[in-house]
């Protein structure tokens, strides 16, 4: 391969190849993009890159990504937000696709990932602790766990369940509903996600 | 939006997003795994797209992409390369699918893309005339034209082949198989593909 492509552009099909699920023909298309694209392009696409660490930090509240000059999460600070009902979810993007319902107007705890054995991830390297606290100082209502619906999502939230529980706090604990997305057939509904519907069927 | 992520956040998500075929789903999630990686893996991938620019060039005979301080494309200037053998490609990245073959011994031209009147790209856009002297100077015997097996790769080759002979070149011009790939059952083979395998089909 050396002979075959320049230096720089080979380094860049490297570079490009850690993104996630980028293998080497994408990883190419992309670099042969970046080589006809105007400089101004790249360059702005460079300090995009270098930049996200130190533009970005974590509320110390809710773990959100925010603003490096910002002090807390506009959703957690913000007046309209409800603090007494606090949906748990497991990584920060998990926020916009909540957001995005514009049905909520609680606030977000991020969990910072699932409890996950196989991958060293124990209950004890997650944001439970102060969540603890959030509930107590916040006078927390209702807890909706919306971690994912696998399984380590799942033993996450019957943990937490469990551990608030333990804890001796008293507040409604929920989690998302699980049932037929919108639009989908029945006979391509797996079996699974089938007998959760039936679980969850709503009296008419 | 602009609450609900950190402003230099989705400046990576829009900038990483102008990639060819990145919606905005896989932006973000390219950006949340640049958000978490390390500095120095950030400032890699920046320096290299910064820089790709400034150190390839184009080889100024065969118009493949060379490091900047190269004179000539190495498969044009290695004496193990037949100059008299060339096969005509669209794009730089051709090349490297024709030399993974491992079979080919020739030369290679790059013309810049095919004819295509709905993007605008007509004969003089391509290198054709350099292709043209390449023939005389080199004494080229065959040229193989392996554009895309698309339309405007058909009609960039039914150009080339009448253009030379109406220069009064004459020269052997072959076009690379069409027929069945291997692996493929037929019946998932499309009609046009099991028309040029049966045209093309060869005495056992």
């Amino acid at each position: 391969m050396s002979r075959l492509l320049p230096t720089a552009l080979e380094k860049l099909i490297d570079e490009l190849g850690r993104l996630p699920g980028v293998g080497s023909r994408t990883a190419e298309r992309y670099a042969y993009y970046l080589l006809r694209s105007e400089q101004r392009i790249n360059d702005s696409m460079a300090s995009a890159i270098s930049e996200v660490h130190s533009r970005v930090k974590t509320c110390p509240v809710t773990f959100a990504l925010i603003d490096a000059d910002q002090e807390l999460s506009p959703l957690y600070a913000e007046s309209d937000r409800d603090k007494t009902l606090v949906a748990v979810v497991e990584e920060p993007l998990d926020i916009i696709s909540l957001e995005r319902t514009g049905q909520f107007k609680g606030t977000y705890h991020v969990l910072g990932g699932a409890i996950s054995p196989i991958d060293g991830i124990g209950p004890e390297q997650l944001h439970i602790p102060e969540l603890i606290d959030r509930i107590k100082r916040d006078e927390v209502k209702e807890l909706i766990i919306a971690t994912n619906a696998s399984v380590e999502g799942e033993s996450t939230a019957l943990f937490l369940q469990k551990y608030i529980k333990d804890a001796g706090i008293e507040i409604t604990m929920s989690r998302l509903a699980r049932g037929i997305p919108v639009g989908v057939d029945l006979e391509y509904a797996d079996q699974i996600t089938l007998s959760h519907a039936l679980e969850g069927r709503r009296t008419l």
